[in-house]
Parts: structure tokens; sequence; C-alpha cells
């Protein structure tokens, strides 16, 4: 942590857990007789419970988005950039929930969990769960919170497709939906760099068909891989070449195998340190969650037809030079949106970053974002009294 | 091999092999004692001998660019789109010289070899090569050949980069010089893809640092991981969704790890069927020549510094959705010959393919690249009389 508490941090937060007695019946058939969830909560949620919003993470996300665990952390949670008091999630205004995602690894019930039928961790076993599913276990949550609506329901990348899902799913619950950096569907592509990391790790000898816990050991080096390979797409060309370009970490060529340019050791560092907190099956359940996610197949392909039922307003910001989930596919989202006559704000923010830019401090981002909640806010104020 | 061999085949063709006995120097600083290199030849030198074009392969090519070696032969050559009679590599006006590159894996010295000194195969001990090395080692056999100046040196992708320093290095030896697809040196992001292939080889358990020939096994993964990445970086997205899409193999989702998208089981096939005709040691090789390249940095990063020497006209030819090499990547190329006042045609082709637009056989793309040689032949014609 640094020596002082930010003051626009939402400063020290405690995780919170619930555990879930009835059974969550899942998209791929079976279900989830018991199950546990994460959260934190920032801010204080109002009288009329009109101020909660609900933030939704990416693939290697988890419940801990902003804020310091203890005074030792070096590093707040992954969303500090955006949310605390006076940012765009403002928590001063705002109650803010963020949840770790069944599946996860970070403390709600996932791969490393005791299935509570054999006693040993689910591993494999534990079921591929949808982005829908997320939704409706994110939805008892906010049962348990007393929050019939939330004011806003809000996530980047994959966080922004259980925000799609969201409106679609429960469409009276939600009064904005914020959908950053994200896609109404995976491309082949983007399924292929999926299908790459996950059979680096199913290939790694130390996966042990994915019960490598018993063997105390872990799918090592796949994870690294599939962390490295991720990292590229996180990245632009143009980010990769500004902070890295062809810079050689010893000034010449060596003529050998080992680390030579300067992001050649950025990926193995990323690689690394990655493997020392997250789990392998975890990571190929969220992959498959990306790689299923598909509203629109429900609805003979048409998104627009998919969103008919959608009464939340949305905002919808993407990033010039990403490319793993580029500009014209949030575009996909706001043609459907407008095709099926809904409310939509749209944002294309010029921005070298890539992915990863809606984690940065991007000025006009973060104005944009701060102007739009903020009317949310006023929206939450008005219905309380 | 089809039933009958298309009229437009060289046909069969026998891979011939020299064993060059003079000393190599190499960009290392270390030395090749002796070595061999295995090629062939398309077509027939004239008596002015100013007919000969040089084909320089890519990453994963080798001499075999055209032709069939037996009548059991299902494929052929992997240009044979360009190669032979007729086509814009003619075989009936021009002779061709295609060459398996030193470190490669189809016949020519390389890590599979024994090492002379140890008579154990070279391993991870076979120097890393640059492309001037192999520019070098092509001087040679064209010096056996009888060559004082070749039409032509052609080639794709790392084979355009040979191309490139081949006009560097030796400006009379060659008076037309073809760059398809290439770059004038890697981006940052092309190192990352090929560190992570690397990572990927090199953490594969079966490695054993290189020396695994003595222990009877390949480091099959990694090397399959590496392969896959690779062709994601040869299609285009836009070529992946028209091939593949989200199309799933079973017609559902079966809510497994198994292969469920078309594009997963393309990818998967790819990475197999590599692995049982390359060598891993040969594939980081390549990858470290391409990281290599720059001759601009010889020249305080100034490419058309590096050109000053050029005498070559050059064809570049670059494809609107290679995202590999982009467009963009050629554009430096013609920009750097123009900036030092060369002659230079430069196309850029509307095509889906992606970097492996310059294998397909693409109407516009062909039809330039037979207009241009056509143009080359009649010189080398007027040069014969």
């Amino acid at each position: 942590m640094p020596e002082t508490i930010p003051s626009d941090s939402v400063g020290l937060v405690t995780p919170q857990r619930h555990h879930f007695t009835e059974p969550l019946a899942l998209d791929c058939g079976r279900e989830l007789p018991q199950y546990e969830l994460v959260y934190e909560t920032y801010g204080t949620l109002n009288a009329a419970r009109s101020n909660a919003v609900l933030i939704c993470h990416a693939l290697s996300g988890d419940h801990h988005a902003a804020g310091y665990h203890s005074p030792q952390d070096r590093k707040p949670g992954w969303w500090e950039t955006c949310i605390g008091p006076g940012k765009p999630i403002d928590t001063n205004r705002f109650f803010v929930v963020s949840i770790n995602n069944l599946g996860g690894c970070k403390g709600s019930t996932g791969p490393v969990s005791l299935n509570p039928d054999t006693q040993r961790p689910y591993g494999p076993d534990f079921p591929i769960i949808t982005v829908r599913d997320w939704v409706h276990s994110q939805a008892r949550l906010g049962e348990l919170l007393g929050i019939q609506q939330w004011a806003a329901v809000i996530g980047g990348s994959l966080g922004g497709m259980q925000a799609l899902q969201w409106a679609i799913t429960y469409p009276h619950r939600l009064r904005h939906c914020v959908v950053i950096a994200s896609a109404p569907k995976l491309s082949a592509q983007n399924i292929a760099f999926n299908e790459v990391a996950r059979q680096a790790i199913m290939t790694d000898l130390d996966f042990h068909a994915g019960h490598y816990y018993e063997h105390n050991v872990i799918p090592r080096q796949g994870l690294m891989l599939a962390r490295m390979l991720g990292h590229i797409t996180y990245l632009s060309d143009d980010s990769m070449r500004s902070k890295f370009g062809r810079e050689l970490r010893e000034g010449k060529l060596n003529f050998s195998f080992d680390v030579e340019f300067q992001i050649e050791s950025y990926l193995r560092y990323q690689g690394r340190s990655f493997v020392d907190r997250f789990d392998a099956n975890t990571y190929l359940l969220m992959t498959k969650a990306l790689d299923y996610f598909d509203p629109a197949s429900e609805h003979d392909h048409d998104l627009a037809a998919a969103l008919a039922g959608v009464t939340a307003r949305f905002l919808v910001m993407s990033f010039t030079s990403d490319w793993r989930f580029s500009s014209s596919r949030s575009k996909e989202i706001v043609r459907a949106l407008l095709d099926s006559q809904k409310h939509v704000t749209y944002l294309d923010i010029d921005a070298d970053d890539g992915h990863d830019a809606f984690l940065m401090p991007i000025p006009l981002y973060l104005a944009a974002f701060k102007a739009y909640m903020k009317t949310v806010a006023d929206e939450g104020d008005e219905l309380a009294n």
C-alpha cells in the first residue's frame, strides 16, 4: 500500500462471503447443489436501495475491484482507476457490489473448492459455467442484499458480456447497462487464441487431466504460456512499440535463446507471476464462458431480436487500438440496440493501449464514464426522494 | 500426385545436394567448417546464364517449391501456385533455384545433422543463423551453379527478408528483387508471438534443452502449440470467419473441453501434422532469424541509408488483410527505396487470406506478378542476345 492511502481510494476493504443453499440450475444441464460467492462492497446503500451498481469482472479478475485488503498491500483492486470517491463509479454516491464469479479461484465456489459429493476438489468435474449462469448467481446475491433493481450493471471485456446478458435476462432489474471493450460473441480468431491457451494448459504433463491438486503440482508451463499469449492480445501493436519497441535488454544480440528483447522479458514475467495467483482449471472455464457467449444464437443469430425485451439504457465504449474486441464489435451491439429502438450512448475512444485500455486512466474515457454515471446517480437520488 | 500431372506443373523433380568445404563465417562470430545445401532447380539455364532466379523460403518452407517428388506425392511443392510453365515464375523462361536454408530440417545442414566435432546431432549447439548468413550461403550456391547475377531473387515473408538482404549485401548479383508480404524488421508484437512459440517448445519436458534426439523423443506438445499459434497469425480474422465462423463440429455445444468449434479442429490438425514433418530446433532458429533481421540497425535505424547501395529494381507486394506483416510494413520498404532514389513497383492487393495470401491463387496477385516477371524474363533474353 502507498504510505498513505490516496484520498480518492475506498481504502481498506474486507471481502464478504455468502453460502447459497438453493441449488442453481446451469445451462449445461447440471446443477450446483450449493455454492459460495465472495464479494466486496464499497459505498453505502441508500434507504431506497436505488444506488446499487454491480461490477462484473473479466477473465482473470475477481471481486477485489477497488481499495486495499491490508496496509501491506502493494496494489489496489483491479479497477481502482474507475471506482472510488469522485471517480466515474463514485463511491460517495453509489453502493458498489463486486463479485468473484462462480468457477473462480479467489474464494467463490470453483474447481479448487471441495466437491461435497466426493470431498475432493472439483477440479475438471466443476461444471462449465456460462455467462448466463453467472448472471443468475449474481441475481441471487442482489436478492440477498435486498436490491430489487441495480442502478447499473457494469463490466469490461467478459464483464461487459455479463452486463449485456443481465439486460437480456433480467430486463427490469437494471436501469443502466455499461458495456466496455466487449463483443456480442467471440470471433473465430478469438476462439482460436482461447483454444491455443487451453491446449497449452491441457497438454502440460502436470495437468493430470485437471486433477493436478491431488498430485501437488500445477500445470505451470501451460498456464504461463496461456497468460503470455493473452497479454499479446491485451496490448496493441502500437502500445507494444511504444513500451518495448525492439529494445534489447543488454543492448546487443547475444545469439542465444535467453531473453534478449524487452518484450520477451515482460511476457515471461507476466506469465510467471500469473501462475502463482491463478488456477488453471478456472482459466479453462473462463475461456469456455467466453467462447460460448452468443445471446443472438437463440434468436436465429439476430442480436436485435435478442435485445427486443431490453429496458435498460446503455453506455457502450470501445477503444480504437483494441484488436481483441475491436470497436467494430461494440458497434454490432450499438447497431442491434438501435435496430430494436433502445436507448444507447456510444463512445469509441482514441487510445493506444489496446484491450487493456478499459483499465487505464485515459482522460476522455474517465470523463465520459463519469459524466454518464453522474446522470445514473442523479436518477438514483430522484428515485429515493 | 494427381492422376495426371497438370500441364502447368514442373512435374517430377529431384532434389540435389552439394557439400561445401570452405568454412562459412557467421554473424554470431562462429563458423560452420563445412555444410551441405539441398536444392531443387526447375527450367533450363540459358547459355548466357541470364535467366536464373533464386527462391527464398519462409519459416516452415524448404527447397521443394514446385512439382512432385514421386508419383505417390499427394501435394506439390509449396509455391506450385507461382512456379511452373506459364506461371508468374515461368519455368519455360526461367531457370529456378530453390534452396533449403542452413539450419533447416529438410536436408541442408542444421540441428538434426551430425556435428563433425562430436559425431552427435548439433541440436541446440547449431549456431544461430541470420538472414545475412543465409544470403552468404545462397551466394555460394549461385557461384557453384555458375550464376554471376540472378535475374531475380524472390521471397515471401521471411523469404522476402532474404531477398531484401540480397539486394543490400550483393547489390550487383541480382537485377530484380521481389519482396512479398514481408517487413524490414519485426515489430514488438511479432517478436512476442515468436517468444511464446519458443517458450512453448523450450518448456516442453521432452525438449531436454534441445538434445531430444538423443532421448528418442520430440517436444511434440510445444511444437504443436507453436504451429497452432503461427496459424492464427497466418490467417486474417475475416478469412477465419469465412472459413470457420463459429461453426460447431457437432452442431451443438457439448459443455466439455473436447473440440467443439471447427476452428479448434483445424488448429489441432495443423499443429499435430506439423510435428511429424518439422524439427523443433529448426523452428527455434527460424524464429530467431526473424527476430534478428533489421538491416537498418547498422545504419542508425535509417532503412533508406541501408538501401543506399542497392542497384536491383524492386517489386514489393502486400495483402490488405495480412496482419502479421501488414501493408504498412511493406510501405516502409517502399518509402525507404523511394527515399534513396531506387526503382520500385508496389502493389497492395485486396485479399481476405491474411499473411497466407502470398501462397494463394489470387487472380490480381498472379497477374501482376506474371506481368512483372515477364519483363524480367524479356530482359534476361536481351542480355543473352
